[in-house]
């Protein structure tokens, strides 16, 4: 059985002495977090989750400077990406250490914390592991759309609703998961109450429709997605136009082919999005995730 | 200095066996949850606030029973109420054993968490200790209205954005007593897409106009107020009128007096909303807190 690393993060945001990295290894298997971190008291804190492939974590700098972005939505103190960014390598170099099995698909995942309340300090740790298997759910998944209860602009006129930051705060997605499991799907593709698809809830969407490949604006509160970016670069190496454009349900419903994207999961093809069926093209499929797979940096 | 209690619920979902409580005294400036607990990674469970007041948790059943409605909303196991009742008066015995002062106000904290990923096992804890100083607000706060995205009657049509689960994924919350903050304010009265008073972050709005006392429908996606109902008991034994209603923001500026009521603070009367300014009778707000301090059930 495998071990998975953990760091914590003994300075997150920065400053670290000489000699000291800001990171210690600490027992994964041990609790390492007070019942008072307003991370377990109020979800107060930002995350990302790196996929690490042969020994690389894929698109770090963007996971770093979503991290910082986050933050700043939650006016927390910037993090220290240098810190981080050792700790995610040392993380990896510490699991492969440890378990051998450079062929795993791994994932390290960080977390960034207000802190202990009261204490004016932030916390911070990261873990490395292996992830689950997707080689199924990259195949073809079943979508429903749910209504994310938001106009699509609210990232602009209510900022305090953080949308389009990635925080602990994700019970309503993790309850809508459920939701599609209790109506025989997979996944789930949230719509804005005005009618603009948005985002899975640990996703972004990318349609196919007359050749062009298109994802919505992240102007819409959405998250910026750093796998959805690779994919605008296998298409566009494939000649495909690519862009950011307002999606309504109706364009997506429209579209000849959509996929689920994310870190760990990379390329999901939907083969239904609630009543609506889907051919997936499975050796583009597998191209595709043979690309974002094969990524080293 | 006083000291925190700190109980971990080991049989959070009930059967402890003859002779185990189901609960166990832990140290609380001791780390205690695992960095995989859902608490942590996604805000993935439900909690409570009881005010403490001369030995005696406040409202104990009513937030043991909005314990479990939110732990319903959230697909998470029926907590096992008798483990938690009898571990909220542990928790208070311990405290007040070590640090005498019965005088004091306390809270008891009470969080059930999906618990560790994988587990499939529940996790909750529970801790007991002395309350910020909150007199000064309950002679007088500004609040500032803030938009929170929603209709009003997403509870009841997009039900996994849990509108009136009291979850640990508060980071809006924070959010937005932050931006009051920031306009010069103590608090946010949330306002619902379509144009109804809904609560505050950690509040339930009470209006008083035309000698009849207010506070909005909890089919709104409100959290039932266990200090709101209170405040109905001191008005209705004081001979006004009470009722539920749905509450415009009209509604509440044209309103002659506002509070914003909640366990530990109590209530905290409004003495200026975004620009408008109330007259605050100091009296009837003092003899109302002195009734809600007074509880012993």
């Amino acid at each position: 059985m495998t071990r998975a690393t953990l760091l914590t993060i003994t300075m997150p945001t920065g400053a670290p002495e000489a000699g000291d990295p800001g990171f210690v290894v600490s027992d994964f298997d041990a609790p390492q977090v007070r019942v008072t971190d307003l991370a377990v008291t109020r979800g107060d804190g930002v995350f990302e989750t790196i996929a690490v492939i042969g020994g690389h974590p894929q698109a770090l700098e963007p996971h770093l400077a979503r991290l910082a972005h986050s933050a700043a939505l939650l006016d927390l103190p910037d993090p220290a990406l240098d810190v981080w960014r050792e700790a995610v390598r040392a993380g990896v170099a510490d699991y492969l250490t440890r378990n051998g099995d450079r062929d795993a698909e791994l994932y390290a995942k960080l977390v960034y914390s207000r802190g202990v309340e009261g204490s004016g300090a932030p916390s911070g740790w990261l873990f490395v592991d292996q992830g689950e298997d997707f080689s199924r759910a990259r195949l073809g998944i079943r979508v429903v759309t749910l209504d994310r209860g938001l106009r699509h602009d609210v990232a602009e006129t209510s900022p305090w609703l953080l949308a389009g930051a990635k925080t602990l705060s994700y019970a309503v997605n993790r309850t809508a998961q459920r939701e599609a499991v209790r109506r025989g799907a997979d996944d789930v593709l949230f719509v804005s109450s005005d009618g603009y698809a948005l985002e899975g809830p640990t996703s972004n969407v990318v349609t196919l429709a007359d050749g062009v490949v298109r994802t919505p604006n992240t102007d819409q509160g959405i998250l910026a997605g750093t796998t959805q970016a690779a994919v605008f670069d296998f298409f566009e190496q494939r000649g495909l136009r690519t862009e950011f454009a307002p999606l309504t349900l109706d364009d997506v419903t429209a579209a000849d082919a959509l996929w689920l994207v994310s870190s760990v999961r990379q390329a999901a093809p939907v083969t239904h999005l609630d009543g609506r069926e889907y051919p997936v093209d499975a050796a583009l499929t597998a191209e595709l995730n043979a690309y974002l797979l094969a990524r080293t940096e």
